[in-house]
């Protein structure tokens, strides 16, 4: 990546954003419709689901005072162009995985997960009761974006390989699919990565193009269809542990929205967040059943992976210090997840052990 | 409890449920005012927050259109009180624990929490992506209301105790406050059981009638400041691993309200849910620290007590059954725990633990 880029983005959307704040608009009056873009195909199960759920409960909430139109990966821009298309006006709103964008601005990757980063609970007590949204905003202020996470995957799957992982020097020269500050970390021990949208990736490794990819978790993997060409999988990994998905306005439209249609985009936004887990969590047991029954080996990293994974995530988490606000946002990040670990162990942790003790697992 | 009276309650209901059915009210035209009454004190930390975000919340997406008035508990009607002050129309909404209400259904008591339940990713899990809200439905339709989760106090502190629990036979004739089927346990295990609204347990405990309490976590709990009165302070408990708040409308009411209103009921609702889970969850942990450095004794229930938690906890789950909605509910409930808790130790669990391994705790 090229350090100037987001320096120079972050010179010029202070601009936009100086000039946002002189202008005292008037709220447009009548019906709205706004364009939504997307990072996912369109039916990419979670993640377009997520989008769609805000879509639909702007639209239904405001009473078709403001219409959401969605347009999926493809159908007017192409998945990674949809921050160019909302920060320059083509579209009004993205709905996507942030780390995509860490090409812009590295901060980005923690407002959707980095390398032994929050769980979901922890993201949403920082982004909801900690500084998160906060810090969120003023990444936003930089390129013209009022984000909102507005979806979440739980924490994900390892990922699809064609052959076990017994040590760390398995991942040298492998072919991966990995986004993110963690695909970053898979490439310091030496792996290939490649960052594919998520609607090209059965594709790329049925092709051969990658050996390899993780994409969510049981059930939107399942339904991806990666059990058809490879048939290791492994359930937990450190490049994603609790995924935030954006919903992200062209600051310049979210301003001249009316107070009640900027609280709807908020709470539909935050409500998305709460329902996507869910849905992701409700299902990846029974999806794993039957990947599991389908002749998948499902795994776990020996610890000597681990062991690697986190001193690759230490070094790609270090190669950014001295941006301001990559400074910034990582040290809350980390004070609130050393807080709320803290806590989750003593209460959660300690009773699930007991439960299981007492109760049966 | 008597276990007719839900029965005779649940058959009275129905012919209000009936009667429901067959009007089809013209949506009210205009402003609409709905007071909504609370289980909880004025400013109570937490509880009355997530009521007062919903109603915010509600107010401001309708632009005014549905304007909330809050009555805490004692302003129109008492803590307990709210179930019936709904259900006969004298208020239009009540925001509540409904495992208060558990001697008008028992069922009400999976919508809070039950002895041994659900974790908070568990019940979001069944609520909101499961058969939860259904059944939450199909209960209120006997009793004339549309009912929301809306609000979450995260896993739940065992209480403060006047001296140290060495055993179960520390819980024979204990003056203890615990409501819901957790209490009726703890009752099980030989402790003389009060059921107190939040409000008033600061000064029972005070004053001796109650020997413990508990009440809900390190934040709320040192608001409350039980610390001045008891020193000894148990962090895991069995009674509430996640205890979910509802927000509850009058049917009739609720069916007369616009699908854009409905909607932003139902979204509001779980928004506040999501966001008042975070806001627990976040403040505990420096909460405890301060409890500890001002002299309280943080300490763990010992296996025996677990132990004995166990028997009593299955002793009550069991006093219902025979009642068909109570037994539905409970499998439903149980067998989303057990999928839920599966995919949680091997993704989430997993992590945590070679988190802490790697990165160190």
């Amino acid at each position: 990546m090229d350090r100037r880029s987001f320096l120079k983005n972050s010179a010029l959307g202070g601009t936009a954003a100086a000039a946002t704040t002189l202008a005292a608009p008037a709220y447009a009056q009548g019906n709205r419709t706004l364009t939504l873009v997307t990072t996912w195909g369109r039916g990419l199960a979670g993640v377009h689901d997520a989008a769609q759920r805000a879509a639909d409960t702007i639209t239904a909430m405001s009473d078709g005072s403001l219409t959401i139109d969605l347009k999926a990966a493809g159908e007017l821009v192409g998945a990674f162009e949809v921050f160019d298309a909302v920060t320059s006006g083509q579209a009004d709103m993205y709905h996507g995985a942030d780390y995509y964008f860490v090409g812009q601005h590295p901060g980005y990757a923690f407002f959707t997960s980095v390398p032994f980063g929050m769980s979901p609970q922890e993201l949403m007590n920082w982004y909801y009761n900690g500084e998160g949204h906060d810090l969120h905003s003023e990444l936003g202020e930089i390129f013209g974006l009022k984000s909102f996470l507005a979806g979440n995957t739980g924490p994900q799957a390892g990922g699809w390989f064609s052959k076990e992982i017994t040590g760390p020097e398995d991942f040298q020269g492998l072919k991966f699919r990995m986004p993110g500050l963690g695909g970053q970390a898979l490439g310091n021990m030496g792996a290939s990565i490649q960052n594919l949208p998520g609607a090209e990736v059965y594709q790329a490794l049925a092709s051969g193009a990658i050996d390899g990819t993780e994409w969510i978790g049981p059930w939107a993997d399942e339904k991806a269809g990666f059990q058809e060409i490879t048939k290791f999988y492994y359930t937990a990994g450190m490049h994603e542990p609790g995924a935030g998905l954006s919903l992200a306005t062209n600051l310049d439209v979210f301003n001249e929205l009316s107070p009640a249609h900027q609280k709807i985009i908020e709470i539909a936004a935050g409500e998305a967040h709460q329902w996507n887990l869910a849905q992701f969590m409700n299902n990846n047991g029974a999806a794993l059943e039957r990947l599991q029954a389908g002749g998948v080996k499902v795994l776990e990293f020996p610890d000597s992976v681990w062991d690697a994974m986190g001193v690759a995530a230490t070094e790609t988490m270090d190669q950014y210090v001295g941006d301001e606000l990559y400074d910034k946002i990582r040290a809350s990040y980390n004070t609130s997840m050393a807080a709320s670990s803290s806590w989750i162990s003593k209460s959660e942790g300690a009773y699930r052990t007991q439960r299981d003790r007492v109760m049966g697992g």
